[in-house]
């Protein structure tokens, strides 16, 4: 099947090899340090189709979740691109990444509210974003609203872990000023969103972490962000500890390990409570007592991001986003700490995927503490 | 401290010891078969005073929580009645048993809506019904309504099991015609509740019992209870019957069981299903993969009558009595299996006594299958 935009695109290659793109692509779902490689393919036509555009990626962040995408054990699935050309790729491939940072560089026809130069995020779900550039319909992106100010480190976060942290405070527990939240893995990314926008809202937290070398540290950062308490698992096993925190009647907690350290928080919530699950770290169930659900009114949920997208209108997106934009702006909301994994231009296909597989092997074994944001030099 | 009560009470024993009453009591938690005892003691005031009412009991159910109440372990903790006199008992002590049918025999001054012979149950939780007579409070009854044609049977179990199946079925999911529910512990009290609730509201039923010898006519007793398929926990091993049950988009699942076998039980549910957990029979907790929370937006409850009452009104207890009597009128709500455990007039307390201890040590080692009621011979 050719349609007109590949011939155009073949023809357009075929007089100026220096416009080419590239992307992060896989053919079959696998370890993605075996199936992964960078790709370099014709470029992008100049004149996108009616309600269309054509973006540039400025900053597009690793998750973890990225990973299981690519394993194909996500519930999100991608759809394979055609816009990969012969001679580079003689089949349609999956494009790695699902957040990211784009700048409009062209507006097709009848497009509303979007014009080059504007900042956009992707609002379809694993349309993939590890890539110098893309060809996508306007409806599948969005404006980054109020983007003067902004990083890109910051907008390029913007879609998937402040959105989380935001909702599970919001949608399950009506919690008013001075009202206390539990969370586990509270330096993850989620986590550290979590302590900020609690703190904005007065809300009080009280962090879980692993003990770990430099503790003091770790607790000293979190409690700049504005945690009131931070303890590691261990320090729970003090019973003083774990009366303090029953006394304050906590009604949220939002769970990112499951296993035994799950439990143990949520033997520590209060009456009618609600746990929320967003992550797994610890690879293990969320086992609860029975009696927590029947005599304490325990509510557990689960929370996805993904699915409040699936779920929500474009004006409840855009508010969401505005009111993190605010945060961030109002130095309220920080990015995480991250460290930028540049493809030069000069590095060939074979040297920049070694060094994805590379980054994405560490991340998988866990030795990433940082969030790791993709970019490719222009 | 000697109250008018205690000291006319005391007064009438002297002249008439053939008018005792009788209770099972205890002066401290412990293990059923060490601590209760039968012990006959004055009967009561026939002038109770204002605003209460003197009930006899008819027969009142010893349901497997009484035990923990008598153990101690239960969230809902009676308080201690003075209405036992010397010479028979020196100090107030616990009555046990939760749930009733009592006959209304003398009325306060000032008590609306209740008359000698009206059949009341007890709104009160943890009254102590385990007794032929108490002085109550008339706010702590309320009548049957539309009581005429009931059995004794029908009405003194219609405070716990039905209600927790009816509300199960009502609060959690939205269910329309047609719509599945699965749950385990099917053949327990609310079990059998649940499944003649749901096909009188034209919902599917999927119902998991243990494997056990007469399987076929424990099955068939379901079946004629309205249940649309019974299988066993280990029928779920079969790969068909899993997709068969997947392929329905159940909603909800009700849960006594607890364990790997509810763990399987959650893996069938279908997207955005609400656990109900009631009861956990086999001792272990609610263990449940995170994803189930996160991608397919499972939520889990719990649920306990006595917290239904305390948070409705009484007019929507009464509208829920009225329900399940309308229910069991119609012949659509059964009792369940039950035998009768009678102390007879001539029986000393010593006999009856033993009696009831070898009834609880048997329930306590789940060798009861039926429903076990108490009746005191009048």
């Amino acid at each position: 099947m050719f349609s007109f935009l590949r011939s155009s695109s073949l023809r357009r290659f075929s007089v100026s090899v220096r416009c080419a793109d590239r992307a992060v692509v896989y053919g079959q779902n696998g370890d993605p340090s075996q199936v992964l490689r960078v790709l370099t393919y014709p470029d992008l036509s100049t004149s996108p189709p009616p309600s269309s555009v054509n973006i540039q990626f400025l900053l597009s962040p690793i998750n973890p979740a990225d990973i299981n995408v690519v394993e194909g054990v996500y519930p999100s699935k991608p759809t394979k691109a055609d816009m990969l050309q012969p001679p580079s790729s003689p089949e349609p491939m999956f494009v790695g990444g699902n957040e990211g940072l784009a700048r409009v560089t062209a507006v097709g026809a009848g497009v509303q509210n979007l014009k080059v130069d504007d900042w956009v995020i992707l609002t379809k779900q694993q349309a993939g974003t590890w890539a110098t550039a893309r060809h996508v319909a306007a409806e599948d992106v969005a404006k980054v609203p109020d983007s003067e100010g902004l990083t890109e480190a910051q907008a390029a976060t913007i879609t998937v872990n402040p959105p989380t942290a935001y909702n599970m405070l919001a949608d399950f527990a009506k919690l008013k000023e001075g009202d206390w939240v539990i969370q586990n893995g509270a330096n993850s990314a989620v986590g550290q969103a979590v302590i900020q926008i609690a703190a904005s809202r007065r809300l009080k937290t009280i962090n879980l972490i692993r003990d770990r070398p430099e503790l003091d540290q770790l607790k000293q950062k979190l409690y700049n962000l504005g945690a009131t308490h931070v303890y590691t698992y261990d320090q729970l096993e003090e019973k003083a500890v774990r009366d303090e925190i029953k006394g304050k009647g906590i009604r949220l907690g939002l769970n990112c390990v499951g296993g035994k350290d799950t439990t143990a928080m949520a033997r520590l919530l209060g009456n009618d409570a609600h746990l929320v699950s967003y992550g797994a770290m610890a690879k293990q169930p969320l086992s609860l007592p029975v009696s927590l659900f029947i005599f304490k009114n325990l509510t557990t949920h689960g929370f996805w991001q993904s699915r409040w997208y699936k779920q929500r209108t474009a004006a409840e997106r855009e508010e969401l986003m505005k009111t993190l934009v605010g945060l961030m702006k109002e130095k309220r909301l920080d990015t995480p700490e991250h460290e930028i994994v540049q493809i030069a231009k000069g590095e060939s296909d074979e040297e920049a995927s070694r060094k994805l597989r590379d980054v994405l092997t560490a991340m998988g074994e866990g030795r990433y503490g940082k969030k790791v944001l993709l970019k490719f030099e222009s």
